[in-house]
């Protein structure tokens, strides 16, 4: 048996393995000391000899909390604790060709939930010039091809959840359109719900919050139809 | 000027830099390929000649990747592309003590859109077993001390997101927990709204999907009331 062969079978213990241990070592280490954003950590040569670990073992572990956003370097201050972009990361996985499809689906009902759900803060947050906006995006809906009705439909949606002014929301629901289309393309025909964009602007202008919350159930109808 | 202030001045151009570019390189290259889960990626060496990088380097991009759960390393296949955990790396960085004041808001809120939005979905697929078990919680609440009583509220709340039938969004919902609580914890005093648990059961048994909206709406109020 070659050696290679050998090697093969018995899986060497990557240096990926430590970097993994050591990333979680930090991780707890940064916790159990109540490290705050703009802290600085201590130095590199300090960690790995204190974790018992070659610096290249140490230095993948931080590229790794790098990566996360959890740790930035400064100029004269060396290594600090940043804040993480919390859906940077998400985003970087967020590929409708690696997702597997129930996963997606769960995916697609999240974002179902959430813009039934997002009534509540769109009705303690509307201002009248948002609803002027969101009128001027479903006056341009009518007569165009597909291709512009996608990118209608995404500005329509996307003025909504900009109304809910939640910013991590807004991120969030870009990072899921993908995702929605995707899934939406693989329905044999584009189904339409009864309330359309226009109706849902005229509800903001007078309706309550319940006729609100009512009209994009209606208008979602067609997607919720396909999970029953 | 010593050699050291020198560097500190100048920035030296980390290696954690060419890993990012490696890593945004091979995440090109996947895309551009189509590769799918399960597919075999080339060898280190080839990978990093191909890139003109050090292997150091590359190993570094790769582990990357294998930490966002995007490539595996199987027996006798090497590295193949791998179905990442979407949420996975996402709860790496979900700590309420290092995320700032307006994301812990957005998340808060966040929280809120999805309680209520989830009406749709246990609609369409909640069970008689489902409510007797969720009944059954909700009658273990009275006289017991605040500890108590914040692990019933999890397990009510979580067992609401499990009859959604959505395993992303309930494993998305136990994330979000701690940094709900943070923020609640942050009131001066705990409020309660005029709809209790036990209410959200009978009209889950009885009621129409827009009672239920309505009745998770008074629930919630007291939350929502902090927004205005």
């Amino acid at each position: 048996m070659a050696i290679n062969d050998l090697s093969k079978d018995l899986m060497p213990i990557a240096s990926n393995t430590m970097a993994d241990i050591v990333e979680v070592r930090l991780r707890e280490y940064l916790k159990k000391k109540s490290f705050r954003p703009g802290d600085a950590l201590p130095k590199e040569l300090e960690l790995a000899e204190a974790l018992g670990v070659s610096r290249n073992v140490l230095r993948e572990a931080l590229s790794r909390l790098r990566m996360l956003g959890m740790i930035e370097t400064k100029k004269k201050r060396g290594m600090v604790l940043a804040r993480p972009d919390i859906l940077g990361t998400f985003e970087r996985v967020l590929d409708p060709l690696i997702i597997d499809t129930e996963t997606l689906q769960d995916i697609f009902e999240l974002r179902l939930v959430l813009e039934t759900g997002l009534a509540e803060l769109i009705y303690i947050r509307k201002t009248d010039k948002d609803i002027a906006e969101l009128e001027n995006i479903a006056k341009k809906e009518v007569n165009h091809d597909n291709s512009f009705r996608i990118k209608n439909e995404i500005a329509f949606h996307g003025k909504l959840y900009e109304m809910s002014g939640n910013d991590t929301l807004k991120r969030f629901q870009i990072m899921l359109l993908p995702i929605f289309d995707y899934v939406v393309t693989l329905e044999k025909k584009p189904t339409k719900g009864k309330v359309n964009h226009m109706d849902l602007v005229q509800i903001l202008k007078t309706g309550t919050k319940e006729d609100f919350k009512k009209g994009m159930e209606a208008h979602l109808k067609p997607h919720f139809d396909r999970l029953k």
